[in-house]
């Protein structure tokens, strides 16, 4: 299983959940990622955890004041992107272009939708994973998998009908190490997630707990 | 074969254009539609032509100022609406929502999209139809079937892989009846037009020209 | 003082709201204007009744599908144009643009914003008039002239401080005579209002309490 | 005179175009600050130049996932932030809220507009500055001071009618110490640049010439 911890605009501190996730996923051998804002990227990545960025813009180099531009991300130590998040939807045609974009720098990308129809059309863009996330569970500390566990099913469905490389992670609402485990049971690869983790008393105590099961 | 005509916002007399079109559809027995601007759908649609809407927004009735509700396309005489156009490109969540607005009244609907990825991410989400347009070539007067005719070979295969039931049409660069009926040779099931015939001297002969080969 | 209702993406019937603004402003001599859909504009102005467009797109006669052109809206009746809604926030430099379009066509134009320093940018542009609508109580039933009153007194100041021939409409809340009344003795000109006509059940009756002070 | 150096998303080295810029400002005594991608901040922070950010999100901490917070920027070194270029064009309400984002942390602003009556809009706003930059003029070489002095007048004149306290910048087409003397004849307080500098085969040659007039 995957961790994807998003950091979003949290006032948390990035370089200690950081540096917890690096800990805890050196000790019991479980992939955990985190994505903080950009500009907090290199601080991040000099944790040696591995590090994601939020979003990159679908444009190359040039004229474009105020873009991610993965190139620049990379160089910060991001090695993978999170792309259309409920937060930062992206136009069809400019999804396909950030995925192009990460590609340039040999990204890892995931990405979000809403529901198995959109993730059957993220998955024919060729991303390496696709993530469903209900917009009504995000923050809602109720895990899709406990409130909608068919949305996730339809989602592996979905996506294995259109591409079978692409992985499907499960997010909206995951915190516990329960509902980990029931992702996995049905048909995830992983998890992304953000207030369960960034928003915890102790951040590192969250991760263990939610990596608990499949340590 | 299938010929709807965007008017966009030319400075034609999109009346005189319908006018012709209906009448053109009525002697040949090909389908034509018009897509004018949402403030002349009334008087586009009492000319008796198909009727099109260029865009419908992702809401349901309510607080939406400025959006271009599918229940009042309806009202005013749309029986269709394109969506997702390269001028007016849709967030891939706001595309699934507009197709569900345009299924609320019964709209028949085409996803515009720029290359095959894009068009089996635009059939995974259940439109009608799909138009591939490559942006390079809108409004140039090469024909997408003459410029890279295997962008649409490989659309209508994309397409099919997705969803057998979802046309596919041609559109950027289409004006005459050669180039239509090369569309149709490539497996497309309509064409997508707009200067070719909205910004025609005698849109009517150019029609004619246009729907020739299949009339 | 001047009505403008707008009716959004409300599920009323136009047609039937517009004839009642109609009756109830030749009746009492109150200007009444309504802002349908754009689809429904040549509906409503048949009516008779002063008929605005709830947006125009900032752009000419050309390649924009989807777009509301300022053309098509005179087209089907439209004299007035309201701008930057809190549903529909324009950029800045397409404000502008905006007005540029409402102008071509002669167009008096309302530009919304949000608080006194955004009414003084937004009368920068030189609009006929701003709209001071607070967010936050948009459809709240609570007039805004009654929850803050400070804020028209002070929109109307950084109106007159930017541009003295800018009048200084009242949104947000607004429903009965007694709101309307206040908002003038605060310095406006007028009002806008929606859900208080739109969703009323008798909305000629809702209009007729609305005028009362000034009739 | 204050001079920005806007790298965009160009494929310079932004950490070599900052320490030349810091010199070249530590050994003339101008002031010039470099404005890099938000995942180069810190990189570019820790040359010890100025830092500016090319945007800020109209954010607060919370859950804004591929935003560019203020705090994070911050964080990274950023003491000021350039809002609204015209490749990052933002809506009304949204550059207030930017406006309001960057003075939680203190940074110095600059908003860029296109004309005289924007400049007005925008310095209603309250930054500490803004930058007239004629879209059309942007990445030409041909200065606005040359090829429309009066715009660059008129936007002084604009801004002290509604802020006398803020300052103009001239943007667009700037690169040469003949457009930044220029600039400061037309009553501008500063420049802003990009491709000039950014793009140069020497970028310290060309900041020295830059400032060379004022030096």
């Amino acid at each position: 299983m995957f961790v994807l911890v998003n950091l979003k605009a949290y006032p948390c501190d990035p370089v200690a959940v950081a540096t917890a996730a690096h800990e805890v996923s050196e000790s019991t051998g479980v992939r955990i990622a985190i994505a903080p804002q950009a500009a907090h990227l290199s601080a991040v990545a000099d944790t040696g955890v591995e590090t994601w960025v939020q979003h990159v813009s679908p444009v190359e180099h040039g004229s474009h004041t105020g873009s991610t531009l993965a190139e620049a991300a990379a160089d910060a130590g991001a090695v993978g992107a999170l792309l259309n998040h409920s937060e930062n939807r992206l136009k069809l045609a400019d999804l396909d272009a950030s995925l192009d974009a990460a590609e340039r720098v040999d990204f890892e990308t995931i990405v979000c939708a809403n529901d198995p129809d959109q993730i059957a059309a993220a998955a024919a863009l060729g991303p390496d994973a696709v993530a469903v996330e209900p917009p009504e569970l995000i923050g809602t500390g109720t895990p899709v998998s406990k409130a909608d566990p068919d949305i996730v099913r339809d989602a592996v469905d979905a996506a294995a009908a259109v591409d079978a490389s692409v992985d499907v992670l499960c997010g909206a609402g995951i915190s516990t190490g329960e509902d980990l485990a029931s992702a996995q049971d049905l048909g995830a690869e992983g998890v992304l997630l953000a207030s369960g983790v960034a928003k915890a008393d102790d951040p590192r105590a969250a991760l263990e707990d939610l990596v608990d099961p499949v340590a």
